[in-house]
């Protein structure tokens, strides 16, 4: 059912993932990759289509939080005021954010050729971590190509780990990277799904705590925790935005599952969107939409949670050891956590 | 060092304790209880002071963070607008904290008379759980001679468990409580302490995580999660107001270690203080203060999420079972923790 | 049509109200008013009821604004949360907040008996002012009968300047109080109407800006600014909670264009809710709602920001002359204001 | 006193503005423009420097509010949690965003060769306005030379109207622009500056409302609200990051002074921060720092707020009238000043 994890998880996880146990799982929603090893880059993007079609004009639900909010990340102002993604989602490296911006910009103005006159303008949403580490950063090895190569060949089916904007991440110290997980809930004999995908560049090996395992046997030389991670999770549930918000705020209960403290110097955000309830640009004054009942919440929250844990841990489990631009070497989580279970 | 769970902590928690590993080892803060155990009666009042004498004249930075918004404490949107504390801190249940917010109000005019006249009124900080499981609430068994008898006997030393306003609390469906704790937080090779406190009242037996323990085995019949949590950590690093909030903040990565998703019906409230640079009511126009750099903050934080844990291990620890006014039983945590160590 | 202010609202205010240009224009909503002279009273209770029937199991949704924080109004935290209201509204003195909150509880758990046991507790919305410059308010002068009396005699039809809770505040020097007013929002061929009441004790007497008057004509002895306000708007427009999150943050617009900065020792708070959409107790696990489309937005922050403008003018212009407690007397502010206008 | 306010401001202001009544009253601070006027571009860029020398290694305390978050303005969310500033400012036009952060960041790593490695990145501050009514945005009229140009010519004394970043705004439906203003705080007998400089590009011309101009006369066409408005004050005063987010937040009572409704399509944001106390990247643990008393916040708030007034209507007066790209003409709101005072 959790696959790799699937002896490891009894008692820790409660709910059950989608077909794929990834964000695809949520209908609709899409991922591509695009990666740069050249040189000293190890780098890319990866880009996340929310629905089918012309979203900025028919935007999305959406919520956020901003756990600890040392980053670069773009968009998430407008979206606490309006509670609604208007663009595809855009994950690449720190320096890469205004060119990832740039992209969604001008795809977007291609398809809605009236934006900033007289239509207001378009909020891209991009998001980002440092991954200077890996990667030699200020060589800022991401372009608009890979921008576009990344929103053109999205799929829902898509590679995890060292992959697209994960490929140069550092997890707990360990390599990698890009992760997801769904989990299904169940209202009122109807089943809806909760999907979670994270870039996760977060946390030191000494704070490492996965399924009860003793994080000691993680221990060794431990390099300062100067990540981030971004959250980004999509339910066909119909939830409006102030529901959203506090979705994406539970992002930080999975950290802490894990043995996160939300680092001083990490840009630690949730962003939560449903694919229910499009606002059209054009639709009536008045707009009749589906809301759940709160009395339902909880069970969506730990969906969230686990679904979040669960993204971490994939990211892990498919990364691939790396040698870091700074000399630095990141092993493979998976080896040592195998071991452990002999 | 940990005491009661010396033998299993190794490898999760990285700091040390201080003296006592409670929040009175931060000089100045004294803890008190009162419980009403009479009838139908399962509750209590925990007063804490954070300093020694006129803390209206003297207030104290501060700062907060609201997990999750379902609950009834007060105060918090005056800390939040002015970054300070300014009368000690009562702990009861939901339906007390009116009584609570009075004795504070009167007692803060018995010691500063112009109160109101022509100085601005007081605002008082009242932090409360909902113990209606195991205390017939509606019959609010707490009053206004038990708020000043917790105020009256506070002390350095102070039980923890199903005492005070932990009396009929109930975490991860085990009986209690309040709890506390301390990390010790080294800084350019000076010392300084943090301690939490908590009234502890969250959280489904299903969810809980301890030390890896396999969660499975603390299952049963599981009640629904209806409870809150509030996290008070003390501090005597100096730390402006903005850095406490971000403290405070960092309760929620604790309750994520143990299992808690930040529930829909949970009054999951962080507040931080510092006992140091003082805001004296006459002081001079311009203060001069002393402020923590931020790039030892991961330390501080690791210290915050750390001594909260402790603090709701002790909680339940310390806890003796309760039968319910709702007749539910509420078993001790300790018994089944130790069973599963042997 | 803007009754006393016909002849200079002229090209200062753009909307139409209501017919009776107050808060009871919106169907379903109820004020009623008590006060206390006697002695060095002079401070009294204002009700507000936003709905018919049992508001506990019809929750409307609401919004709320903290534009400066240094006050004591309770239920904003849930209310910011879970973006609804449960319980009436009253406005009283600071330090009557504990005793209307028990009476809000008292009288929510006697119409919903499961109340605490099993369902969740209640949050009493609960709004103050300082009164302490007219009245003794150490000595308390609001106690559980005015409360109840308040609820119990609400009417469409109430009066407005120094009265119930309005009694003994000051507005920019001058005697009052509470002040109501409404405008039409017209959508789509569709009238909608929104509304404030206002309790109002801000302000200095030199920074009163009325349509244009040289406000220098307003100055005298000045006293200091230690007041705060009150903002509550109603609507029939279905707005979701985060559109009225948007709207309560406009009442603060409405202070600018009055010469407020939003004091630093106010409670400047808030609060919008709608009465469409109410969530039912036990309705559907999915709702249906109604949703304003955001392109109307501006037009329904016009209304917001008109009402509450002309709300705190009515406070002023409906208030009688002041003899304070502390000695001050409050002037007329209408007797200056029509001396202007020959 | 006020210029060419003098005879209208009487009665209004109460605060007296610093030697030239514009932002670098406050001591270090510095401001350069650069424009494009060819074609269909009416854009430009505007740059201040908060203080001299290496801002990334001698961080400002700063605050900042989102008055309505409809913006595309960069750099907020890392001041909102770390309380300070490490660039140069730069506004410009909304499309200019990505490259002005670009431009900013390599200035950044050209002065401190170790950012992002192993120092974290650094966060560029760019504010923007939508300029698309006179300018053609899509057209991207600046560039990374404008960028640099604007940032190395800088003066102390500087243009104010339709220029710069204001070249192409509307305020109030008359062209304009770029504006600053000043105010001398005293306190204590020390004299203290607080200086705006806005980037104005908001309001409908029915809504303006002038030291008791009736705005009636002001009307005519009305276009649409669909601007933004930047507000940045600077001091010397020592405030730390929680009082300057409070000053920030009363940016929005000047927007209502003058007729503004916080618009649903604007981008409303406040930044303000202090030139005292800067926090140097390898200074002390625990670093002194001065604070001001919060006893004297209504005087700098007050300060905040004219200063904000003063520099929207000094962006009206000084702008030249414009043929904008999409057709409309954006009168000079002088001539009708001036008119109306006859």
């Amino acid at each position: 059912m959790y696959g790799h994890f699937d002896q490891h998880a009894q008692g820790y996880w409660q709910l059950v993932p989608g077909a794929n146990n990834n964000i695809c799982d949520v209908d609709g929603v899409r991922v591509g990759h695009v990666q740069n090893l050249e040189g000293n880059a190890g780098t890319g993007v990866t880009a996340l289509l929310p629905m089918q079609g012309n979203i900025y004009a028919n935007k999305l639900p959406a919520g956020c939080a901003v756990i600890n909010g040392f980053g670069k990340s773009t968009g998430l102002m407008q979206v606490a005021e309006l509670g609604e993604i208007e663009t595809p989602l855009l994950f690449t490296n720190t320096f890469g954010v205004e060119t990832a911006s740039h992209v969604l910009t001008r795809r977007a103005i291609a398809a809605n050729p009236n934006i900033g006159r007289p239509e207001p303008t378009v909020k891209p949403m991009v998001f980002e971590c440092n991954d200077g580490r890996v990667n030699d950063i200020q060589a800022i090895g991401v372009n608009e190509e890979m921008m576009h190569a990344a929103l053109d060949q999205t799929d829902t089916d898509f590679a995890q780990g060292t992959v697209g904007a994960g490929t140069g991440m550092c997890t707990f110290g360990f390599a990698g990277g890009l992760g997801s997980a769904s989990r299904l809930v169940e209202i009122d004999g109807q089943s809806f799904t909760l999907g979670a995908i994270v870039l996760s560049n977060f946390g030191q090996r000494s704070s490492l705590r996965v399924f009860g395992q003793n994080p000691v046997r993680y221990r060794g030389e431990d390099m300062p925790d100067k990540g981030s991670i971004i959250i980004v999770m999509a339910t066909d549930l119909p939830m409006d935005s102030l529901q959203l918000n506090r979705l994406a705020r539970r992002a930080g209960a999975a950290l802490g599952r894990l043995g996160g403290h939300f680092g001083h110097q990490s840009g630690d955000i949730g962003l939560a969107f449903s694919t229910r309830n499009a606002r059209k640009r054009d639709g009536a004054a008045v707009m009749v939409q589906e809301r759940l009942a709160d009395r339902f919440m909880d069970r969506v929250f730990l969906a969230g949670v686990e679904a979040t844990e669960n993204a971490i841990l994939n990211a892990l489990w498919h990364s691939e050891p790396h040698q870091g631009y700074d000399g630095s070497y990141l092993p493979r989580w998976r080896d040592l956590f195998e071991k452990e279970q002999l």
